[in-house]
C-alpha cells in the first residue's frame, strides 16, 4: 500500500508554461498553424509532461505484463491456458509480433510474470508473481483486495525500476489467455451501454463461445457487484493481475512524469482503472491504435483519449503501442528540428 | 505520349500466387489468424506487388512535386504564391516538416519543379518544368492537353529514374499554393456529392475566402465542362501540373511494380486521375493518413483505399505518406521475422 500511496502523491498536472511555449514555437514553424494536427498536440503534451519544449527519447521500452485468468474454465477463450507461458517464452526468445515490432521501433521489451498459472524459468523474465492466475470471477472475486493492490504495485515498481535505468518513453503490453473477458467486465462497470456492445470476439471466438463469454461476465457482475466508486475493488472482483499491473505501470510512469503509450483493449482496461484511482494520470497517457475489439472505442472515450492508428489489430502484447512510438518521436522532432519562418525566409503573413 | 503509353502497357495485376503463399505463412505465425489486421493485409499486398513473400526496402524516397496555380488570382488561398518557391527552398535546405519526417523515417526527398511560376536555382532541385504555373481555370482550361500529358510523363520519368537508382518504396508529396482548389474540382467530377462537401479550408482559409474558392470551382466546372470519361482532359481543364505529375509517379511506380504510398488530399487527387487512366494502378497504391480536408475520405472511397493514420493533418508535402512508411516496413518485417507455431512451440489448435 505504501508504494501506491507514494506514486499517487507524486502525480501532478502538466506544465502549462512549457505547453504555452511549445505552442508558440509550433506557430512559428514553416507550416500553416495547426496543420500538423495531432503531431503538434503530441509535441505540446510531451512538453507539458517533461516540463520543457525540446525533448528526446533515449530509452524506449514496452512492458509486457503476463497473467492468467480463472474464468477460462467457463470456456471464454478459443486458446488453452498453456498458451500464456508458451507465448511468454516466445517473447523471451524473440519470435513474437511484439519482438519484431519492438526491434523495428528500437524499443526494449520487459516481460513480467505478475500472475501466470505456471512458472517459467528464463533469465530475462522478470518474476513478480502475485498469484498463480486469478480465481474464476463468475463464481466469486478474481482476487483479494490485497492482491489487487499488490498487482498495481508490481506495475509501479517495474515502471520506477525502468525509469531509474533510463527509460523515458514507456508502452504498455499484455499477455494472458482469456483477458478480454475481465477487460469487458471492467468496461461494463463504467460504460453506460448494454453488455452485448462491450463484449467482443477477443482473439476470434465462435458465436457459441462468445455467448459463454457474455454469460460469464453477467454472472461475474451479479456475484461480485463491483462498485464503480471503488476502482481497486473493481479490479479485485472482475479484473486481472496483468490488468492491475498495467494500471500500475501507468501510475508509476505518471508519478515520474514519463509519457506512457496505451496499447489496445486490455491495456486500456488497465488505463481505465488507473484513471479512476487518480484522474490526473490520464494527462500522461497517449492512446495508440483503435483495436478491432468493439468496446475499445467506448473505453478510449471514457479516458478522453483519441487513437492515431487504425489498422484493425486485435493482438495485444503492446503491438499497437509500440507502432505509435514512431509517431510520438516524429512529434518531438518536428518541434525540435523544423525551421521557423524567419530562419527559412518564408512569408508568414496570411490574407484574411 | 510515348512514355505514358509505355508505362500503361506495363501495369499488370498483383501476383496471386505470391499473395496466397504470403497468407499461408501469416496464418502459421504465432498469433491468432488475422489478428494483426492491416499489417497482414499490407504484407500480402506487397508480396503481390513484388512477386515474392519476403521483401525489404533498401531505398525509400518521397517525391515532392511543385507547381503553381493561376486560379490563385481568384483569392482562393490564404498564402501568397511566392510561398511555393520559398517552401521549395526550405525543402532543399532541410527545414520543412517533410525534411524532419523523411529524416525520421530514413527516406530521401526528391523535389521536382514541374510547374512553379518562378524559377529556383538550387543544385538539388530537379527541374522538369512543363509550364510556369497553370492558367486560371475559372476562366478557361488550366493547361493544354499536351501539357497535361507532359506533366504526367514528368512523374513517370521521375519514378523510373529513381527506381533505376534503387528506390523500392515511393511516397508522393506536393507543394503548390492554391492546390486544394484543383484537387476539389477533380474530385467533384467523380464524386456524387454536392460541391460544398468537397471543398475544404485547405491550409486554413476564412469563411469569405472559402466562398471565393467554392465560386471559383463552380465557374471552372461551368467554363470547362470536364468529361469524367476523359481523365487526361479533366487534369488539363481543372487540374494542376504537380497533380498530374503525382499521377505520373504512381503510374510509373505501378509499371515497375514498386509500391507507392499516397499522401493526403492533393496526392489523392493525383491518384484519382491515375486510377481513371488505368484502374489497375490502384493495386500498387497504399493509402497513408486521413487528411483533415473533408473531401479526402470521399476521394479514398472512390479509390477503394483505407487510410491507417488519423492525425488531423492537412499540410501535404508528403508528410502523412512518409509517416506511413514505418507501418509498411513493420508489415514486411512481421512476415519475415516472426516465428511460426512450430518454431516457437506454441499450441496452434483452436477450440471451436
Amino acid at each position: 500500500m505504501e508504494i501506491l500511496k507514494e506514486a499517487l502523491k507524486n502525480i501532478g498536472d502538466l506544465d502549462e508554461d512549457a505547453m504555452q511555449k511549445a505552442k508558440e514555437r509550433l506557430d512559428n514553424l514553416t507550416k500553416p498553424k495547426g496543420s500538423l494536427g495531432v503531431l503538434e498536440d503530441l509535441a505540446v503534451k510531451i512538453a507539458g509532461i517533461r516540463g520543457k519544449i525540446f525533448n528526446e527519447f533515449k530509452k524506449k521500452i514496452v512492458v509486457v505484463m503476463a497473467g492468467d485468468h480463472g474464468v477460462v474454465e467457463e470456456g471464454v477463450s478459443a486458446y488453452p491456458q498453456e498458451v500464456t507461458p508458451q507465448m511468454v517464452l516466445n517473447f523471451l526468445s524473440g519470435g513474437a509480433a511484439i519482438n519484431v515490432l519492438a526491434r523495428h521501433e528500437g524499443a526494449e521489451i520487459i516481460c513480467v510474470d505478475v500472475g501466470m498459472a505456471v512458472d517459467v524459468n528464463h533469465p530475462r523474465l522478470v518474476v513478480k508473481k502475485v498469484k498463480k492466475g486469478t480465481e474464476n470471477m463468475a463464481k466469486g472475486p478474481a482476487m483479494t483486495r490485497e492482491e489487487a493492490v499488490r498487482a498495481i504495485e508490481v506495475g509501479i515498481e517495474t515502471a520506477w525500476e525502468q525509469i531509474e535505468a533510463g527509460a523515458d518513453l514507456i508502452a504498455t503490453g499484455d499477455m494472458g489467455i482469456g483477458n478480454t473477458t475481465p477487460s469487458s467486465a471492467i468496461l461494463s462497470v463504467y460504460a453506460n451501454e448494454p453488455l452485448e456492445r462491450l463484449v467482443g470476439r477477443g482473439t476470434g471466438v465462435s458465436d457459441a463461445r462468445w455467448q459463454k463469454k457474455l454469460n460469464a461476465i453477467k454472472r461475474a457482475l451479479e456475484v461480485n457487484k463491483p462498485n464503480p466508486q471503488d476502482p481497486v475493488g473493481v479490479l479485485a472482483k472482475v479484473g486481472g493481475l496483468e490488468i492491475g499491473s498495467i494500471a500500475g505501470v501507468i501510475l508509476g510512469a505518471a508519478s515520474r512524469r514519463v509519457p506512457v503509450i496505451i496499447d489496445g483493449f486490455i491495456s486500456s482496461a488497465g488505463a481505465l482503472i488507473a484513471s479512476k484511482i487518480e484522474p490526473r494520470s490520464t494527462q500522461f497517457m497517449i492512446a495508440s491504435h483503435l483495436s478491432q475489439e468493439p468496446g475499445h472505442k467506448i473505453m478510449l472515450d471514457l479516458l478522453g483519449l483519441e487513437p492515431m492508428i487504425f489498422m484493425k489489430m486485435r493482438l495485444g502484447e503492446g503491438t499497437g503501442a509500440v507502432l505509435a512510438m514512431n509517431l510520438v518521436e516524429a512529434a518531438i522532432k518536428i518541434i525540435r528540428e523544423m525551421a521557423t519562418f524567419d530562419e527559412a525566409g518564408v512569408s508568414k503573413e496570411v490574407k484574411k
